[in-house]
């Protein structure tokens, strides 16, 4: 029988499901909620804001070591987030969480980040939702990334949250004693350094393959990817509403005639 | 012989090479500055920000009536901008536009855009960049758009644009004598109330195919969705700094403990 207090808590990412990040996302929330699993059936890193329009969705039931954890979706993040309201759950969730993701939703990555598109898909269809990641792609420890997630949920079903937004949580793989504290920050300004490799098949036909490294260009740790390397976890508030409202002012001075 | 006083543009879309409107954006773009075409091998509709992290992406020249006319890439609008800047220009262009787009990239459609993203993508490389859409699927007239667009990039090279910022540009499918003006917009709070669909297959198994309308939900034509619908080109300034500037007080506000 569902406790009709508890709060009904929708878990997804982009790692896939079998990713060790939403295994912890999900039993962490089951600390605190009603959870239903909901998530890409493989990794879907960096899909951004994508969506499936010209093929069909299959939804399955997921298992590990043979009891029930949720359902794979065969598409994006953004998908997932789409199937599980209108079909898979029998009424809107409380809050969505999504994570938690391997390495690091700061600076730029934001507009990749199949992670933060799923929350933002969330904001979209009216619920409070949140993204988590874990800025490491290797030797990751999740345990206090879990708890902290806890901690935001609680917080966030508590205090709601500002009109089309999420947070964007990013947690550094650092162990919790070291931790600073945590940081509301805004967006940092670190991009990608290109370094988009070309090499030859072996037929002699050149391909690219996608490759970069973070250039910080942060100066503070007002802004995420900064504070994150200052040991701070941070929270950006991310909206929906990607209007430039400063820019808007100057564009209106062009006085366009048609 | 380049002429060294034209300007270099590099044309996307995300509706793939073989879509009329990048066959008009190029062409109108020909009359001002040095074209090169690097665009999707496919149409890539409704892939935000994507980018193609696990595979080699393919780049082909493309001809048309057996005349050269660009190279496809066989990724995501995002993909095309890597790969055209990293490889296939000689030196980086000053500007960048992206479509034109089939349907408005107005509201929420920001989020999901192809076309959008390419620009942002452009911007992200510190390129100007603009993004232009025609708000139909059905009986597209690109003809005042294509001329339209071509004011844009002119305006947009002496003026510059604001920092982080592209223009999202959406020109309603009527003739030019209806247009009422160009109107510097804010993105809309206008959303696809979802309409997913499920059915079954040949065998009894579900599927599922994403579907919605488009909700109206702006009140005036400060709002691009609406103004659009009120007969006016907008052009609305979007950010990749996606922050909520107002909620980091509110966030701030929580004295969030680790």
């Amino acid at each position: 029988m569902t406790d009709r207090k508890k709060p009904r808590i929708l878990v997804c990412n982009d790692d896939g499901i079998d990713a060790d990040g939403i295994h912890v996302l999900a039993g962490s929330m089951k600390k605190i909620g009603d959870v239903t699993v909901v998530a890409p059936s493989e990794p879907r890193s960096g899909m951004g804001h994508a969506m499936t329009l010209g093929v069909p969705l299959r939804v399955k039931e997921y298992r590990k070591n043979s009891r029930f954890f949720g359902y794979t979706v065969s598409g994006t993040p953004v998908d997932c987030i789409k199937v599980a309201i209108s079909h898979i759950l029998p009424e809107k969730p409380d809050i969505i969480v999504s994570g938690i993701n391997y390495g690091s939703n700061t600076a730029t990555n934001t507009l990749y980040s199949g992670t933060v598109a799923a929350a933002l898909e969330g904001v979209i269809q009216h619920i409070p939702s949140i993204a988590f990641s874990l800025t490491t792609y290797e030797n990751a420890d999740f345990s206090y990334a879990g708890k902290i997630a806890r901690k935001l949920v609680r917080k966030t079903l508590r205090e709601g949250l500002p009109e089309d937004t999420i947070l964007s949580v990013n947690i550094p793989n650092i162990p919790e004693s070291e931790i600073r504290g945590i940081k509301a920050t805004r967006q940092g300004k670190s991009r990608w350094a290109e370094n988009t490799i070309e090499r030859d098949d072996m037929y002699g036909n050149p391909y690219y393959w996608l490759s970069g490294k973070l250039k910080l260009l942060d100066e503070n740790t007002a802004y995420d990817e900064y504070a994150i390397r200052e040991n701070y976890v941070t929270v950006t508030p991310i909206s929906i509403d990607m209007t430039n409202h400063e820019a808007l002012t100057a564009i209106k001075g062009w006085k366009l005639k048609k």
